[in-house]
């Protein structure tokens, strides 16, 4: 039986917040696990979009953090469902940060989150393919192939000789 | 001059939470977001005690999350600096988790966050000689150059023929 | 001199939240206090958007609140500027919630709210004109007069029989 | 049958609170969304003691913020049922802010919120009658049936020339 | 010269709270520490009212907590100064709790906290006398002193024996 | 039949908290009424690893603040099972504060508080024998019968002079 398809653009959220004092450190800065756990949030209602499924956050990964954010900055999250595999679906965020009395803004991160849909009971349960359309989805969709061999290897759930998409990152001949 | 050095046991760290309704899904769960904040807490407090500094995140290695942590359980953390480069620290964190009735008790997570070390105006600062004493020590120290060029790599800020450490892991030819 | 001209369009904010626990009363339904402090923030980074300024709330029209909205379910805010006056923007809101398993999305809530620009030392201050563009913001703009004065007359500081525009509405010869 | 009486005094609710920082704005002002918050709470409380039942929010009145309230103030919010129809309630809320250091007493805001009673089951469900007793409780008893026409027109779900109570406010022929 | 008096009824402070989801333990009752931050939050608004001061908390006697309060239920806290000894006052305070369904009101817990009053740098300075005026007011003010007694020997400043209104209690000849 | 006993030390708990914004008032310290919540996380967690049971706070002894905490310090909370009795227990906590930038350490509280354990319905339900093992562990285990006798005394539940271990206190021959 063919599994269901949706666009991933489907998915797509936008999610907006206001940095305040109980998000900073005493530099008065946007701290770092603060911006994960939106990123959580946005990236999970992404997969749940997608799946009309409880989601849980499979893993996470590397995420860099370039400029500090300020007290009362705006932030912006834009979370999309990248590619699905059987019950996981990887979700892309791109974060800007703005500063509201110059009007500067910036691209504050970028990251990749993975979540799996769960039925009531918590077990994992089939998500339909996600189709990209346009040239940078599909561009998301190819690379999330490499991504999750970098995931397994890291996880220790897979050995690095068989990780045949990231072999080629590291140019060997 | 010489550096300053210091043990990293000196910013051993251990934070007990206890996972609250606001903390979780609605499968009663422990979201990823929130543990990630968690995370970043405990391993920004090691910072602090190797650098007597303000230090903000700078990076989080891939997070991997096994099992459901249910509302009501005891959430341990713990983190060490293991090993320090100019301004960054990278800090070391293991979670478990522990169900009171039953009294089971799982690892829960392992990651590696970076932290840098900055003054009162932002700018980072050198921080002490990380010193590991015992065999587990050690080990992570000598693993924090691969995981370096791993992050440096992924961030784009190194290209992958460089990562000498690296090319080793996918062990070649 | 000729006041700096902003469109409407570059005021738009999407906001995302998921209900959690905290926000709900016994019944797990979102509370409708938890819900205008949302509406409060995504209008005010709306208003920010348009002034590039701290904004203060001046008030809130009459919101009403029609269906019940679930626990764990996803409310997206979108909010614009209407129009300008001086150092004050009215901002229009709407709200849909989504309820995930279904896949369920209703129109739960619409508001104005105002705000004032102010500067560091919390004087009012002017903003752009907000210049609307499409029909749907030329109506909103256009209605802005109206609910302005109904505001003035329901705080106090107008005379119901100097509300021009608001005796139109009640239709007397 | 006769429905059952209640005098409104018995809805009476003070609440008071402490502004902390997370409630405020970078003017160290609290936010208007954080105030119609503890309103809501503040009324709802009342319509609960009132109904002896689960209440939901219906409608928010216009509110109008008139002064910035200072981090550390304290809040202080008075609320009580002014008149009940069928199942729902109408909740009158005065609030008061004081700064510490000066023993400055102001009158910060006054509302009226509509709370519906509900069942286990979340049905609308009929509440006692209100009974007022002094003038002053007569007077927002008797302005009651004005202020409810105008939530109706204003919702849409009455059309002016019919709202005879408003009429009489616009003062014509 | 005289120091400023001031009735012990001006210092008066009601707060009505209602038990969400995130103050409550896995049985959906209030977790203990919970209440202490709303006793702490009510009575240092009490002391602060006496003063004029920002105020700091000193120490809290013994609590007891003896019935559970079910989420949802609307708790009522009373705080009022007791009496003044130079930077310090004693405030008592009341709980009750309501569970709504029911129309139950229950006395919930009674404790007494200690304040010191403060300047903007942190030194404790003197506040006015506290004048108790009702008979109930007069007992709470005769029995501070031998409460300030016992939180001397409890926390090590006086010695037992010196503790002359203490030992009246223990009845010996 | 025999009581199941366990050592007072398979209840030891480390906790780490950063104090943040919202946990300190104007003079940016923290609020002593965080700190009892934060005290009684501790301690409860402590009392469910003793018991594996759902506990309630039964009772919190006299707590004195000395110093006052900055924003951005690090608070250690160490708490461990003392005694237990039929279905309570009493736990001893000790709070260290630590100054990040001058790396200071003071011992900033020390507490205890009686938890009972109960079933799924709440009901109290008898825990292990807590067994002390070194010289301070059996210290406090020899003062809970006081501190106990003292509490029963102040919650009115014992007469002073039933109350032996006390009146030892008071040094009457």
């Amino acid at each position: 039986m063919m599994r269901k398809q949706k666009p991933v653009k489907d998915s797509f959220v936008i999610m907006t917040e206001l940095v305040l004092p109980n998000d900073t450190n005493t530099l008065n800065n946007l701290m770092g696990g603060r911006m994960m756990h939106l990123m959580d949030i946005a990236a999970a209602i992404a997969a749940q979009k997608h799946s009309n499924r409880i989601v849980v956050t499979a893993s996470v990964d590397n995420v860099s953090f370039r400029e500090g954010i300020r007290l009362g900055s705006v932030v912006t999250l834009q979370a999309q469902v990248t590619r699905a595999f059987a019950s996981s679906m990887e979700v892309h965020i791109d974060v800007w940060a703005e500063d509201i009395p110059s009007g500067t803004r910036i691209k504050s991160n970028e990251a990749f989150f993975t979540f799996v849909a769960v039925d009531q009971s918590g077990r994992p349960i089939d998500v339909p393919e996600a189709l990209p359309e346009t040239p940078e989805e599909i561009a998301l969709y190819d690379g999330a192939l490499r991504r999750r061999q970098l995931r397994l290897v890291l996880g220790g759930r897979m050995k690095p000789e068989e990780a045949t998409e990231l072999k080629a990152l590291f140019a060997m001949e």
